[in-house]
Order: structure tokens, then sequence, then C-alpha cells
């Protein structure tokens, strides 16, 4: 329950305070024999990591991930190599740690960030850069989702994609591919769109504030029969997954919101073969189980908490203080949580395809 | 990984089909000596029963819960017993199950429902009422619930409502209490939006049709510091929990996804005290851990997939099939799920209550 | 961590005291498609059943187990019926509970007894027959234990054998086979040394007294493979199961503690084949992994605290009491905890079973 | 269920190969304030390091435990650092690993070793001295322990001694302190006993052989009413962790095998007072659940299997062979075990300890 642990059998451990010596993690329960390009993981790493444009902040961490464990000796030819059954260690060290910036809030609660809560819960916290509640905390999920797709069978795509940010959204007849999220740096994969959301949030890192939106994700090539019963529906655990990224503050699933307003004659996939429906209103997910369809959610992002403007707080007496975060600070989350979307899909699913062996007598 | 059981610390785990001998379930982790009220678990209970009116179904469920141990033998004056810290079991026999209006369905798989994707996981399915997957293994997690709220500090309040149905909603400017949400049988608690969610419902039903909503949850006296960093954040634990409930396909915490269009600037929420902001976009939970404020979510319940119309199907070989459901069927299943939220929020809280009193030390 | 749980894959939950209404149990983790013949399950539960001679008690336990859920509603030819994949729930009514017996009882603590221990921990207690602590637990893991058998090859033999008992044991150089332990209500497969045992043992239940003694195990047809690294070794978990057995306080397994004494050159297995070593001082496990020869181990019962002869204890203030147990005790405990030996070794090889599909990869 | 997991509330998951970059490991549960001295712990680890006498290997492990994260930056006076409640991670690099020592290894199964059954389990292996089944994984172990120790109250006392070696073992009736295991090389706080032990176990080192023994443990100052019903009884969660250690093979609990030879007039502790016995032959264990008098274990450690002497085994594709393990061995592993031993027990107290928070309603 301390909150470090996510899977049930497919298990990733995170460690790590954003100024500490390290983040890392141990991922547990990967097969053995499974082949990894190491330098992949890497790459999905490089995804998250900012100092990549004018969005994005310019701290310049190195995000340079060491494995110290878990892997067979011998590469192949391709320098892949093999798992070994045994737990993956992992580390990804701290550099470029301006723990100065940090101390004049060591007496003073940022509004809408985490440290009032995690003073009031704790008794003590580590106050530089948010220590543990730091978003910096996710390169570990990045390494260990990059571990999961390696597991997931090869047609299993996940896509994750900005459809709104700064106000600015996709068109919803609008016609583009998810999978080229990665080709601008909004995250967005309509490129109207993903100029529109640039210059909107360029504005407002002028202003000195910040802009949240929404991530939609499209999963492809899940068989019918993910997922389990009751709590542990499949969407009920991307759901936990997805709300423990920072400043995710919701979720849907296929029609989602929308389809409240709606009637079950209209909201009913009707079936024209086993595994595929007419319309895919249930978001590729009924009664918890995956029923073959693409599954699709999205997730709303709050604006970032760190505003370059004066606001209004109490310090650790509860008295009146007016603090203005300076430093280095993206415009938006969502850019670069893709990555960390896609990871968390991953390890979700990774648990699900390994819980579907047990029905192999089925 | 069953999924089968919610919980770390405080654990409730249930059990049965439809149309079995009993729905039940066993609740782990009480701890010692507390005073429960057994006929409060059994008010509870009948919040949910069918059969309530013209809204609900017409099936006469006993649901009536027997405890197998668990409490001391020895009552208080008040007729109140005690925990013994050991697993309280407890069943709710199936009765009136009128199983043969469910032979037709056992070649053919209702739209929308978990008929195919059980078949798929499983390779079997009891198809009896939906068997597992039929709503009414609700009951055990409305036993548990009222359970937890035995042990939850007493003026921690707990109110669902309904806030949207049928198309219909509560005026944003509207003045109501959740409480009164138990004082309609729509479950919204703003009388004049009652009625005319009651007038919209019934033109469904007479349709064959059904109603989707939104249903909001307030949770009021949670003291600072409740959740966990990372992966257990309060509102993924939260989250988790009401997306495993039956039609449920999305929730926000806070503004949640109006929240994601707006600023930082604007959705900040300042602090005027320790434990108090002055606004509450947040929803009473900041960096996954309570921050002392009243902890607000939405959740989207899509219409009941069982309608009175024919509808386009495959039976078990892929073939086209047409179906129509007959037999009794709420129109919408939002008025009886408000103590199903309201026990899963307990549940929930039950379990971060306990895990906060590692942190004595501190 | 409430202790009622076992099982991280294939999990057996238990609930009930002595004397309250019911004991019971959910077995969750059973893959769907497993035909079950649930009178079987029923034998095993008689196997451990008091009232079955001079040797054991003269309690009239019912002891019948009605499952609630988890099987398909159709039966085949034989009557046996199919699991579903879901949760297995179970009671067994409690009957013939002379409470009165024991309400003399409910301010003194029993010598060796778990009267104390529980009162310090949860500071009230069940005083009833032991309420949680009653060896009647027992019952729920017979049936979690007779399900696991049904889910395990058919080539997998558990058999349990009393070899020592009353101070009377086996002799080194005996010939007999352990599935013989059915024949003799001592539960000792050998038919010299078990009427050897139940002369010693009638003596000491004429003087009120009380027996203890060896029960081993060997496990024919586990393939090699099955176990864990680290700190899920086989022998960790089957030592983890059995210790939690009423009155067993200790385990070795192979040569145990005898080896011990010896040395590396005498002690080593040379392999003889893969899968097959000349010696098997091992006990079929090596590093925590089985490695194709039988599985050995042997566990200590002690003497059974529940004497017909006056004590000395205290009662809840302190203050010194003498009291004498009356009412019907078996004078050793290791007939009847023959099927629970076997149930708890099914219990734990199932979940390595099941765990082992993930490494179907390698 | 990969085993690389140890405790429910107070978890440690460690990692790493005897030949990979790194072992470590993850504490996670630890709650926040807690002050800790970082150098206690390196000498905990130091205790266990090989290379320390003619009794040990003359492989020189750097064993430096690097703290990762899960500490407050500021320290006290004394040096001593404060838990932020988040998790722990930290990692010992390898160093001095003559892995081409092994290659010979690569296609042979070391008798008595898990190299068999590792491959057998995985289908490959780390074949590199052990790989996971090493026992250098227990360097993480001692970590993790010693941390516990830090958490644990301070008057709890565990002392773990060498009782036999070699066949050599204490006298029943010396007189000797269990602390005093420290002052030996052979861990044996008996000096007389100590000398023999010695000159035995040099005796088969000249020989090429290898000795077992019995490692015992005391633990004074747990309070009545640790542990849980059922299966996590304390003495079933000690024995769970025990078992686990590389090249244990049994143990037992108070009078243990001895004990199941008596009756129940002789075992039975008689109270003197609430928490007080006038014998222990429960071993402090009544019911599964501390009574407040020291808790004693004996642990049975088998013979290392590597000895120089030739042995017969077979290779990969089961053909006989000999071998001859070359290299530096230990000639008994009980001495570098003690701290081991200390350090699980601590584990396994710390997750007790935590857990019996819950009750304090009661």
């Amino acid at each position: 329950m301390a909150g470090n642990t996510f899977g049930e059998i497919f298990r990733l451990t995170t460690f790590g305070e954003s100024h500490g010596a390290a983040m890392g993690g141990v991922l547990d329960g990967m097969p053995a024999g499974i082949w990894v390009d190491l330098e992949a993981v890497q790459v999905a790493l490089d995804r998250r990591k900012p100092g990549q444009g004018a969005l994005t902040t310019a701290r310049k961490e190195s995000d340079t991930v060491e494995f110290l464990c878990g892997f067979h000796p011998v590469p192949n030819a391709e320098g892949h190599v093999q798992t070994l059954g045994s737990p993956i260690g992992f580390q990804i060290r701290n550099a470029d740690a301006h723990s100065k910036d940090y101390d004049a809030l060591a007496q003073t609660f940022r509004p809408s960030h985490a440290d009032y809560t995690y003073q009031a819960k704790y008794g003590l916290r580590d106050y530089r850069g948010g220590g543990r509640s730091s978003a910096r905390e996710t390169v570990s999920r990045v390494v260990g989702g990059a571990l999961a797709s390696a597991l997931l069978p090869k047609d299993l795509q996940i896509h994750a994609y900005v459809q709104r940010m700064a106000g600015v959204g996709i068109p919803e007849d609008a016609v583009f591919a998810p999978a080229d999220a990665r080709n601008h740096s909004t995250g967005c994969p309509h490129p109207e769109t993903a100029s529109a959301m640039e210059t909107a949030l360029l504005t407002l890192k002028d202003q000195g504030d910040t802009a949240g939106g929404v991530i939609a994700c499209q999963i492809t090539g899940v068989p019918a029969g993910w997922g389990e019963p009751v709590f542990d529906k499949l969407h009920a655990r991307l759901g936990y997954a997805m709300l423990g990224i920072n400043a995710a503050k919701g979720i849907e699933f296929g029609s989602g919101f929308a389809g409240s307003e709606s009637t079950g004659s209209r909201q009913n996939d009707a079936f024209t073969n086993l595994g595929q429906t007419s319309t895919n209103h249930s978001g590729g997910i009924q009664g918890g189980i995956s029923n073959g369809m693409p599954i699709e959610f999205r997730i709303a992002f709050k604006p970032i908490a760190s505003i370059r403007q004066e606001q209004n707080s109490v310090d650790a007496a509860g008295r009146p203080v007016t603090l203005k975060i300076e430093g280095r600070h993206d415009p938006a989350v969502l850019p670069r949580a893709l990555p960390i979307v896609e990871a968390l899909a991953a390890l979700v699913l990774a648990d699900f395809y390994l819980a579907q062996r047990f029905q192999l007598n089925a």
C-alpha cells in the first residue's frame, strides 16, 4: 500500500526523488527468454526528455538508463539480450540538479502542488523539486513500459496523441494517423491543429501561464478476452494506471461522458461477427474484458501548476505569503506525457496478457 | 489478478453468480473492537434493491445479508456487535431466479453485454442473467462498504447523487443538498430536476429504451494526508474502484475535463490556511493525497444495454441473428448505483485510513 | 497481512470461528473449464472429521460443504461440474456447538493455547472453542486443497503419513507404502508401528495426557522447474504453509537436520540423468526449485495442549488460577492432520503450477 | 509470485545476479521520520563479507552499499538521516567477478546446486557464479534487515549464533551469551566449542570437503500480540523467511522436533503472569502470535555443495561427466549466514510491528 508498485503478475516498482542520487526501478515477473533491444528502451526514454524545443523546459537531464541485472550476458547478432526471468533492476542517475533553486520553497507550499499534502502525510518532505512527487519519477515508468512492449505480441500497437491542448482541439471530422504524434513537438498528429496549439501555448508561456488538455490513446491488436471481472476490469486497471500520472484529472473510455447523454438503442454496439461490432462506443471493452475492437480512451490533464505569476499561499505555520515560481518549467505537460501514457498502457496490458495464460485449459 | 478482491490492507473479496446459490464476500483487515450496527448494513443493502418503483425492475430480490462470522457473540444494549479482527464472511442467497428467461441467450451474445467477452476469455460461461458479470454482484460491495463506514471517522460523510440522467441535469446554479438524493426515486437531490428526469426516463422506458447519466460524489471530513504517492494516488484508487462498477465509462476529479481547457493561473487553488484553499478545482486531492478540502468526482454511466428493442447480433458461430431482450430491466442504472458508489468510496478510504497509521512516527 | 489468505495466483481465503454460524472460504484463481468431482471434495473433508474412532473426539461435526458459486450449472454424465473461472465460494455450517462448555474459559487462559495471545493482540476474543484459532478452521483448507488437486496433473501424487507418534516411530528399514496411511486410524501406513502407536496413545488418553509426533509427506510427479528464486523457494512456501497448521512446530526437507551433521561429499546428490539423481538428500528441491525427484519433508507436531489434568494458569488480571479442561479432545492431532497437510501441499503446488505458465516462452 | 519480494506492509524487493553489474533492492513501506545510521547498515553488511579469515573465501567483494533515495537531505549532528516515507533504493556494485572461472560450468550441472533446476525452469540461465541463485544475493537482504532494525523498538534484540557445525555442538548445559557469536570467526558464542568447530572445519577444508550445521536464534523484547492467525502465524512467516536462505533445509521453534516426542502435560507452558510462562517450550509463540516470552528457533543448514572433490554429474544433454569445482569457496555457510538470519528476522518482525498498528482501536 506504499504506492510504489504497479501490477500483479508483471510488477514495476519505482524509486527515487527528483534531486536524490538516482531514479530507478525493478521490473519483476518478466518471463525468461524474451529478446529485448535495450537501445529501444533508451529511445523511449528520450521521447519524454525535456529540453527538446520551445515547448519544454531547458533542464538538461541526462536520462540515461543503466540496467543492473536481469539479462543473459551473451547478446545476439543485433545486440539484443535475453531476459533471465529474474528481476530487471535499473537506474537513471540524477544530474543537473539545481537544488538551490528550491531552497526558498522549503517553508512555503506551492498552490496545487503536492508540497502541503506530503508535509501533512509524512510530517517532513524533500522540498527539492517536489522530491518523490516530481514528474521526474515517470522516467522509471517509461523504462518499465518499454520492457513491457518487448513482451507484448508484435501486432499490438499503442498510440497516444495530444487531442486537445491550450483550448485548441483536433476537429471531429479531421483525418489523421495517431502515430504521427511523433512528428510534431506538440504531440498532436494533425498538422493544422498542431500549429494552432503551438501558437496558443507560446502565448500562454509569454504570460507566464500554462495549459491543460486531453491525450487520446488508441490500442489495436488486443485479442478478445483480456481483462478480469468485477474489480480488475480492463478499463478499471487502465484508469488506475492513467490517473496515477502527474496532472491527470479524468479519464473516459469509448464514448465516455458524451455517451452518458445518449440512449441504449444508440449506444449499443451490434455484433457483425465474433470480435467485431458495427460501432465502437464501448471503446473495445465490454464487461471489463476486451472484445477485439480497438481500445480507446481519453485522459484529461490539468494545466501545470508551476506558473511564473505571483500567487497567494501560506507558509508552514499557515501565515499568508505570496510566491512566484521561477526556474524552468514546461507550459504544458502533455507532449512529454505521451510516452508515459503508452508505457502505462503497456504495463497494464502485459499483466493481463500473462494472466490470460491461466485460462489455457478453457 | 483474478479480479475479485479490492483493497490492500482493508480487503473485500466477493463471490457469486447471478443465478447461483448465493452471492457473498469476505472482508478482511477490519481491526478488532469496532462496533457495528448490522441492521444499518441491511439498510444500505435495501437502498440498491430493485422493485422499489416505476424506475426499477420488478424482480423481487430478497437481498437479506447473513453474517457468517467475524463478530463477538455478545451484543451491546443497542444490539450492535463488536468485530473480532477476524475475517467477516457473509452471504446473500439468490432467490426468485427465473433461469429459464435466459436459456434463449445461451447461444447468442447480447450487444454491449459481457456475454461474448466472457465466452472469449473463459471458453465457457454461466449464461443465466450474466452470471458473474451481473450487476447483482454489487450486493457484496454494498455490504463491504457499509462495514467500511463503521470503521471510518464519524464526521467523514460520503454523498453520491444523480447529477445528470436521460439528458436532464441539475442546473449549474441550482442550490441543493447532496444528501437529499435519498428523497427521490431518481436519486437526484434537486426536486425540479428529479421530476424532469423521471419524465424523460419514463418516456424512454415506454420506447423500450434506456438512459445513461452522471453520478456526482462529494466526500467531506477527510483530513489532509490520505493517499499514497505515484501509483496509489487517492484519485487513482477511487477511479480504479468506480470504473469497476457495471456500466461506468468515465470519471473526473474536481474540475476534470472542463479544467483541462483552462489555464494554470485560473485552475490553481490558492491556500488560505493549512488545509484550506480559496477554490477547489483540485477536488480535494493534490499530488494524489487529500488536502483537507471536500473530495469531489463525477462518474459517467452508459445507458443500460438491455433494451426491449430488436437488435442485430451473432450466435456462437458468428452467424447473424436478431434478438430482443425480454424480462425485467431498469431504464437506468444510476438510482440503484448510488449506494454502490458510496460503498466503494468507503472501501477506498478505509484502506487509506488504515495505511495512514504507519506514519505515526512522523 | 490479516493472515487469512494463502497463495499468490491460486488464492484461498478462509473465514469462520469455531462456534459461529459457519466456516467457509473463497478460492480464487482457479482456471475455467476444470472438471471437478464435488463428491471427492466431501470425501477429503470426511477424512479430517472427528468422531471416527477411539483416537478422535466424539464431537459430531456435520462438516458438509456447500458450494455457493463458481461452477457451470450443467454437470456431465458422471455428475462432475466445470469451473467458470470465477471465485468458488463455499461454507460448512457449524453444528453441535456446545458453547456453554467454554463459558468457564472466558476469563482464563488455557496454557499453550491461543487464548492469551489473541486477547493480547485484539483486546477481545471469541472464547468459545478457541474462536478463530480453533483447528476447526482447517475444514476450509481441506476444501481448498481438494479443489487444487482437481487442477494439478493427474500423475502428481501427494501422500502424507504419520511417521512418529507418542514416542513410537516407523523403523528406518521398514518397508511400507505411504498411501496405506488411510488403512489405519493412526494414519501410520506400517501396520506393526500403527498398532504400537495406538497402544501408546490409548495409555496417554487414559492418563488424560496427549501426544505429539511427526508427519512425513512424499510428493511424486512434480516435474523439474517448479518453485521461484530467493524468497519463494518451493520449500520455503511449503514450510510457510505447513507451519501454519495448528500445533506444527518444525519442518525439514530431505535429510534436514540429520543432513546438517554430514559433509558435502556425502550429502551432494550426483546427477545420473536430467531430472534424476543417485540419492535424494535434497528432498527433490535444489536452489528452491523442483529437480524432478520426489519431494520429501517431515513436520513436527507438538502434543495437543488440551489435557484432562489440572494445570496452573492465570486469569485476565494475571492472578493465579488452576484449571482442568473437560470436554471432547483428541489425544493427538496427527491422524486428522494428514488431509490438512495434503491439502496445503496441493495449494502450494497449484500456485507454482500456474506460475510456471509464465515461462512458456523459455 | 516471481519470488523476489518479501513482506506485506514492509516490503523488500531484491535484484541482481552474482556476476552482473550490481546487486540491490528496494525497501518499501518504511514509515517517514525514522532516523537511520547508514554507517550501521554498512557494518551489518561487513559482517557477511567473505575474505575475513581461514574459514571464509578469499573473494574480495567490495560490498559497499550506495543508497539511491529515500532519505531527507539534511542529516542530524550524528550524521544520521531521516526516512521520507518513500521507497529506499540501494545498490551494491559487483566487483572482482572472475567470470571466466565459471565458463567451464556453462554446459555442466553442479550437483546439489541450482544449475539444473534454473535451466529446467527458465530454459536458459546465467551460469556465472550461480547467477540469481548465488548466495551473493543475500547482501540485499542484509541491507533490508539493517533498515528494519532501525524501525523496530530499541529493546527488541535479535541474536543468531552457530550452535552446531561440522558435527560439533555447544553442550546442552553450557553457559554462554548469544551475542558473543561476534567474537569468534565460527560464529559460535561458546569459546571451547568454537575452537573445536574451527579444528573440525579446517580438517574438512583440507580434504576439499564442507560442513553443515545449525544456527540458533533468540529474539527478546517482542511484546505479546505480534503475528496473525491462520496462514500468517509468526512462526510460519519466520519459517518462510528462513527457509529462503541458501542451504537452509529445516527449521524448528521452541522444543520443535524433540518436543514432538513428549506429552502435553510436560510440554504445556504454565502461565505465571500475563506474558510470562514457567517454561518456554512454545518458543515464545502460541497460536501463531507472540506471547511475550523470548522467541527461539533453530535452522538446519546443509553442507555447502561446492566441494573440491571430483563428482559425477551430467551435461546439458544428460550425458555423464565428472567435474571438480575449483575457485574460492567457504567450508561452511553458517558463520556468514548469521547476519542474514538476523536480517530476515528483523524484516519479518517489522512487518508484524506495523500490522499491529491496525489494532489500536482494540
